[in-house]
């Protein structure tokens, strides 16, 4: 049975609370004989700071590298508010992106009909939702030189940050986007902002001629990223999959995590290119980390258990033990556990630990 | 009596259409010897471009800067898609307002309790929902410099777009937040990235300095762009002010309008500073040109007559006729006039027109 080699990075706040219930349920599957994991764990962010001075160490680093697959909790919290700014917490994550060329995030919104009425927007609009945000993650504002603040003559300070597209990025993006909806309801919308931007311009330009090329048995549609966002609140349901840059991607793809209701719930997968039949891959959680309510127990650790099925379905290849767990969700979710953040008004929640037993005794 | 000089740019798609019941309104004023006006109409966006090949004419810039308020429709639609970036009808809009300085965009979002159940969102999360976006409008990605596509060696292209502020223009844009706070529920929520962003770290550090300087008697709570999109949806009641950058606030204004359920009721005010007493100022309805539903009859002119009345407001002095103007909207739709974006399902739509003379019929 083969090895597959995972790095654990549970981070801050409610990172490790939910990649302590991801530990029990590996362990379940190797007892079972399932599969078999070499798991190391390793800081990120403040809790590496503390550590180390960094939010990611060098060793930690050739960790990610040399694994099959990272699990990645969450970092930050007010403790580092005052950390400079190349050693913040996220810089940790940012730069295992990077560095990793992790350029492909897939977010998932689903709105499980079990909690629609979570939901901020009315149950028909969300009900049955499942649509896939696919964000650029290695471009963008979120890396483009310069990006600095200097001192002028007169005192005043002028920040500047810069995004920076390619031809290239945009295409490997949007053919990843492509041929994720060849395998759903076979619909991408594109958004942008090239009546503004000239990386919106190039964007779509892009998009619009790889689409005519490769992908034309596709449905494709072209949006402004400022109608996306009103669109994905009007009627979120009419997108199946949605492919964006760094930025917009970060605030889109939140706006539709938060409309199912099911924020604790959703995770995400973070792709590199296949090289040699594998890719580089981290897998997370879209919630962040929460620091309200780390170390009480309270966190849900669905979405980071989620992330561990998504690594078994695209890293390792075990795609029956992926829609085991996947279905151990369901029937702990459908069976009435729940977690505070799920929980209906006068409804009896559990904790973290004892939502990941009962996944665990679900498999 | 002082004679108030309006600039009228209808522009595209449903802009002239609900440009002309703004003029019918203006009339009114003047047959009421309430107000005079003096009205000079122009062209803007693919109007301008269809009669002088660019979205702006000098003649009509002129116009503008001479003009006490100007009244702007809206631009753009697919007639236009294939002229050069620099000549597109949005270029008209952003030309305005960089010449005439229009750093702040305040974008009220109202949900009108009439009309609460035309929102996406429950109905208790969004009635009575009034809150401002306060979008800096001068600055950011929309205008910094370098903004250009390169051809590569090997034949790809790379777009870049440049975002650059200013410790004054944070500040100033800042002012005009705490400002208006003061005069409502004293709080102000202040969006950006400062964790990937240099723009947002000396966003972030410049709001805390002027707050503590000057405005410490406003409550103030910085959060993060993303965060900010989601909160909008889950609990938008929280915030009152709400500043940000111009890309952002693009974004953010935009799934704020589409939450009341009223978008094409909701004005907005774009404001220089003030000298000699005076600030320039353009007025404009957050809709946009809809050429969907244009030339039908039957777009909602509330949004910009409700222009009309911020211009009163704001430019004018005219404190009372905008009083007026805002209660003959409010009673026309207590009375259950409704064009077709908010009549509910089954209930009778009135057309543009119709709309248009209701409100006059209740001045
Ligand atoms: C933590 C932060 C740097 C990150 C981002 O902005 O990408 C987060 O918001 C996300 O969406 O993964
Ligand atoms: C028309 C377009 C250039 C404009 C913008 O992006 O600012 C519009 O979306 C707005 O919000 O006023």
């Amino acid at each position: 049975m083969a090895t597959h080699k995972i790095l654990l990075l549970p981070g801050d706040g409610i990172g490790p609370e939910v990649a302590q219930e991801v530990a029990k349920v590996l362990a379940w599957f190797t007892r079972a004989g399932i599969a078999q994991f070499e798991t190391e764990t390793d800081l990120v962010g403040g809790a590496a700071i503390d550590a180390h001075g960094v939010p990611l160490s060098e060793a930690a680093m050739d960790r990610a590298k040399a694994a099959d697959a990272v699990l990645f909790g969450a970092v930050g919290g007010p403790k580092w508010a005052g950390v400079s700014y190349a050693k913040r917490p996220e810089a940790g994550l940012l730069r295992l992106r990077k560095d990793l060329g992790l350029f492909a995030n897939l977010r998932p919104a689903i709105c499980y009909p079990a909690l629609a009425e979570a939901s901020a927007l009315k149950r028909e609009l969300v009900e049955g939702l499942d649509i896939v945000i696919v964000r650029e993650l290695t471009g963008g504002v979120y890396f483009g030189e310069p990006k600095e603040i200097v001192t002028l003559e007169d005192g005043q300070k002028r920040a500047i940050d810069t995004q920076i597209y390619t031809t290239g990025e945009i295409e490997r993006i949007a053919a990843v986007a492509f041929d994720l909806a060849r395998k759903r309801r076979n619909k991408v919308a594109s958004a942008e902002k090239h009546n503004v931007m000239k990386t919106g311009v190039l964007w779509k330009e892009t998009v619009t001629k790889l689409h005519a090329e490769q992908y034309s048995d596709v449905g494709l549609e072209h949006v402004l990223a400022d109608n996306c966002a009103m669109q994905l609140v009007r009627n979120p349901k009419q997108y199946d999959v949605l492919v964006t840059d760094n930025l917009f991607g970060d605030i889109l793809s939140d706006v539709a995590a938060m409309l199912t209701g099911s924020l604790g719930m959703l995770p995400s997968a973070s792709l590199g290119a296949v090289e040699n039949g594998t890719r580089r891959a981290l897998y997370e959680p879209v919630h962040g980390s929460a620091p309200d309510i780390a170390g009480q127990n309270l966190a849900n650790p669905i979405a980071m258990i989620g992330s561990l099925a998504m690594a078994l379905r695209y890293s390792f290849g075990l795609l029956e033990a992926a829609d085991q767990l996947e279905s151990a969700i369901t029937r702990t979710l459908a069976a009435g556990t729940r977690t505070r953040d799920i929980a209906g008004p006068g409804t009896n929640a559990v904790g973290t630990t004892e939502m990941g037993d009962a996944i665990v005794r679900e498999l």
